[in-house]
């Protein structure tokens, strides 16, 4: 690439100002006009009706019986009774099963149950019958020229049942929006390509070609384009030739390789282009003849929150929808959460249900992190004119998740051990499903939030320096007001983890002083940086002298990732770790992972089930003894109680 | 057909018992085993995964820039600030634009915006940085062995681009059943086929095949099965070798055409046949060749409640899910309704909110009704143990519409008017969508319904005998504590309904009394029934000597009907039924229909949409007319005020 000065910058408007400027451009376009087409009954579930269709026939459309029995006169069953029953002859009756047609001078059928056939073939009954008894007369359902659905109606099954019914078996519907993906960028490749560094899968398209199909059009993909100008502007004018709305992925800023806005605005109008929303920012709205363009930015998370305020409602008002209401709730904040003034941020949150307290988490606020959106419980949308909201506010979020779904989750803080994966999807089998929801902040920080009473469980294996003991002496002076019992879930190796082989030769903590060797350390109030303190002290060895203790990771797995990919020699985790990514491991100690349960939620069905799991699930058992360097010998068994 | 002895009966079974039942039966059948299936990750989505899925790299899987600018080593920017600024040589520096691989050697990118480049190539900072600040470590994002999403996991488009970013391409799911709905019967014909008396329209199997679409199963139809045992059982048997889940409609039952419990016998394990349910009693659940296969009753109404009850969970249960929580209202019961006690019954309801009252109402009972359960809004269960429930007590409704459309549903309640299906359509386009949900029961039970508070607003067009006047008289005798104001709608013409051509000669209500004419009259309470009395009363004709007075319809489509069908010679309706089913049409009187709107509800949305609408839409005017006898002078207009 060149380095050339940054001539443009994106523009700066307000979210409300660019939907106003929007909406003015669509309507402006006559993107809503003509978007009719007529269908077969048959294939119209879930589409949008057109216009009100009404019964071409009626149903029934004859007098149908009822019953099995026989249609009679009703006048001829005058005076029937127990005591003097009264006989029809063959021409005085016609034997109906239910549906069929009634003779046109019957008036009535009487249950089959209640005629005694004479061998002679006439029919004995001793009830006089009332007309029309047991008769579905013409029209009883449904009535030709009756309205069966009004336009904008998403048609149901039963919609298409009774519209057959009544005779129509064509609809006019809304046309299913067509709309088209284009990914942008020559360091896309395709999944299942060869990749070398530098290269990104191509995902994006599909994450928000699925969110098309949900929101009801029919979503393409193209190929990928290349950082070309010319190819790009190729690909979108033929893409408005051929889709009623056209999205391109990445490029839409104004780097070196960002085209996009340039071209649209040789191929059309550039409507808004740069929003302040964070992420999503650098979002272009176009019109190309008379096709909405939408420009989307290339980070997977800017790229699904901007099309969540530009394309879904889009599409729904494509089809003639209102787009449907998202699922809220209201929660109350548990950390802060700081923001740019003049910017409208969106932060992924996750959401807890602990005691009869709702709790809201922020979770990473990295625009390329899809994992956090995998993992968000919700959205809080923090208003552009406010420099964030304090811990303890009560804020409102849009559900990703279903409300009850929620409900089912069990809120797990503290400290990370890769046995929680393991964990998460025994919980997620279970019936109903129950979902963990893990933050991990450390022991100390599970400590915490057991003081505040954000989680329902906390996990740590925090060692006191003077007893040697593990977590009570912490418990007790930091949650001596609960009761609360502390049920052992692990004893695990913890351990250096160096590349296979060895290529350094570390030996142990002494050799975390060396010159060459680089480290990479866990965060403040992690048990395992407690861990290494520890360890230092021991030797007496000075932070400032371990190369890279600054450099903070928040899982063991982060550490092992960081020393497998060569980032740094060595770092302090535990043996699963390194196994998982098979790595070598330096031994140091053995220590006791424990869980912190509140007794006021020991009755929770979540609480329930986690405990079952560790005392008696063999799957859990298996899986965890095949991760390596665990010791499940007290594992469910309770170390301590207050 | 021949009228034999019916000498077996369905069963008895209690709901409760017969799922009993039916569970094990699938469990011992293996009917849940072997389900899997491994399919791409690009077409996933909807899928329930069947197993755990875990990163197979890490996301990124190199050090990437997370911003345009240049690479460096920290190190050399140390000391750098805008009184002392570092210049790096091109050696000391890699321009990298965002995803980027960093190089090896570098720790660092500076942001485009924070360099200055010389003309000699160097590049002035003017700030020192810190160590990886920009960088997206390995893995930052997704560690390679993470969980990405659980076993049982219903697949977003979020989750797909997780498992593409860490290089998971295929993807092991629950099938999706796939299930066969096979419609019997010889009275049956496909849609657009030419019909004749005692035909039924085969749309059941759309109904079903519908909603197991939308429970995410895949639905074939067959072809109509005839009345054949023989036939019956090929499809059968064959289809048990194809699918995973067979539905047989119709034919459940006991009659001398239904034959499916028998073949089923013959073919495999009859586990229930016959429960005590209303509507729904005779279904058949049984297993052949290992496969389930549920019979389920032919009319609409008994098969779609009776589907829900067992095909449904099934389904779900297939795909390894539960099924989805449906969401429910409690509401006050409006009318009561009786039940047989021992027999659990699932009636129909419209729910309205009106005030602060949540109203439920009972619907058409009627097993054939299509269109009641078009018109539903939820079901309501009358438990076995019970003989009905009173009016006025709260009851639990299982809800068939989003509880949004309920609150924007106006509850209309009086007499039938043809206009009603045009409001009711021009309110569906609204935007929002508003709803009206028209409940007929004639002039006076509107009045009543406003009285207790049941309705927004009622349609009446009652006649006071002794001033000449309309509708106030009795809103002064009924409503006199409710303030409200009287609205015109429109004055339309009343008369009789006479096949085309007039036949019988028929000149006015003198001509009721005829030998030769049969009549069919309304409802009580309706206006066009008093309107009808009163004109008899005026020529002293005695109802008893009006063949067919006895006979009742609900509105003036339905006696259209009867007309037009032949099942009468005449009726009393308004202009528009017989211009709808091109009748003939002998005026009788031209009178006043009314809207009451209690001014509690004025300020509604939907109330001010409704006298928006008759007030000034255009579409409205123009259809009206249309329709034939109405006359708009004072449409809109306060008659009355109290």
């Amino acid at each position: 690439m060149t380095l050339t000065k940054r001539d443009i910058y994106v523009g700066n408007m307000s979210l409300e100002e660019a939907l106003i400027k929007w909406q003015k451009a669509l309507d402006a376009h006559g993107v809503f006009d003509g978007l009719d087409t007529e269908i077969s009954v048959d294939n119209s579930l879930g589409r949008v009706a057109a216009e009100a269709v009404f019964a071409k026939r009626s149903s029934p459309f004859y007098n149908a019986s009822a019953m099995d029995g026989i249609a009679v006169q009703f006048k001829d069953t005058t005076g029937a009774s127990e005591t003097s029953p009264v006989l029809l002859r063959t021409d005085q009756f016609t034997p109906v099963n239910t549906g069929n047609a009634i003779p046109g001078t019957c008036d009535a059928v009487i249950m089959i149950e209640d005629v005694h056939m004479h061998d002679n073939g006439a029919a004995e009954i001793i009830k006089a019958v009332t007309p029309w008894q047991h008769v579905r007369t013409i029209g009883e359902d449904i009535v030709v020229t009756e309205l069966i659905i009004p336009e904008g109606h998403r048609i149901r099954p039963i919609d298409q049942g009774a519209m057959l019914a009544a005779n129509v078996t064509k609809v006019k519907v809304r046309k299913k929006p067509d709309v088209i993906v284009i990914p942008t960028g020559s360091e896309l490749v395709q999944p299942e390509q060869p990749v070398k560094p530098g290269n990104i899968i191509e995902f994006n398209s599909r994450i928000l070609a699925g969110y098309i199909e949900e929101w009801g059009a029919d979503a393409k993909r193209s190929e990928i384009v290349i950082d070309d100008p010319a190819v790009l502007k190729e690909t979108i004018a033929s893409a408005v030739e051929q889709h009623d709305l056209v999205i391109t992925i990445a490029g839409a800023s104004v780097g070196t390789k960002d085209f996009t806005v340039n071209v649209l605005s040789d191929l059309g109008k550039v409507i808004v282009h740069g929003i302040n929303i964070k992420p999503g920012k650098p979002v272009i709205l176009a019109i190309v003849n008379g096709k909405p363009v939408i420009g989307l930015p290339g980070y997977p998370v800017s790229a699904v929150l901007t099309m969540r305020l530009f394309v879904r409602d889009l599409i729904y008002a494509l089809q003639g929808l209102e787009p449907p209401v998202q699922p809220k709730a209201t929660a109350v904040l548990s950390r802060p959460i700081s923001s740019k003034p003049g910017v409208e941020e969106f932060v992924r949150v996750k959401i807890g249900m602990v005691g009869d307290k709702q709790m809201v988490t922020p979770i990473s606020r990295g625009a390329g992190a899809v994992m956090s959106l995998v993992r968000a419980d919700g959205i809080l949308t923090v208003p552009a004119g406010s420099e964030g909201i304090g811990a303890g506010e009560q804020v409102e979020v849009e559900l990703l998740r279903k409300p009850e779904d929620i409900l089912n989750t069990l809120v797990f803080i503290g400290s990370h051990d890769n046995i929680l994966d393991v964990l998460a999807n025994i919980f997620h089998t279970a019936k109903p499903p129950t979902f963990l929801s893990s933050a991990h902040v450390g022991s100390l920080g599970g400590i915490m939030a057991i003081k505040r009473g954000d989680a329902h469980v906390a996990g740590t294996h925090l060692l006191d320096d003077e007893t040697g003991e593990y977590n009570v002496p912490f418990i007790k002076k930091y949650l001596a007001d609960i009761p609360l019992q502390l049920v052992n879930l692990v004893y695990r190796e913890q351990g250096l983890l160096v590349p296979k082989g060895n290529p350094k030769n570390i030996c142990g903590i002494s050799d975390l002083a060396r010159n060459d060797i680089t480290f990479i350390n866990r965060q403040r109030g992690a048990g395992t940086r407690i861990l290494t303190d520890l360890q230092l002290k021991k030797l007496q060895i000075s932070p400032e002298s371990v190369q890279g203790y600054d450099r903070e990771e928040y899982t063991h797995m982060n550490i092992a990732s960081a020393v497998a990919s060569g980032l740094v020699d060595t770092g302090m985790a535990i043996r699963a770790a390194a196994q998982a990514l098979s790595l070598d491991f330096v031994p140091v100690t053995k220590e006791r992972y424990d869980l912190i349960l509140p007794k006021a939620y020991l009755d929770e069905p979540r609480v329930i089930a986690l405990l079952q799991i560790i005392r008696g699930n063999d799957k859990f058992r298996h899986t965890v003894e095949g991760l390596g360097g665990y010791d499940l010998r007290d594992c469910g068994k309770v170390m301590y109680e207050q």
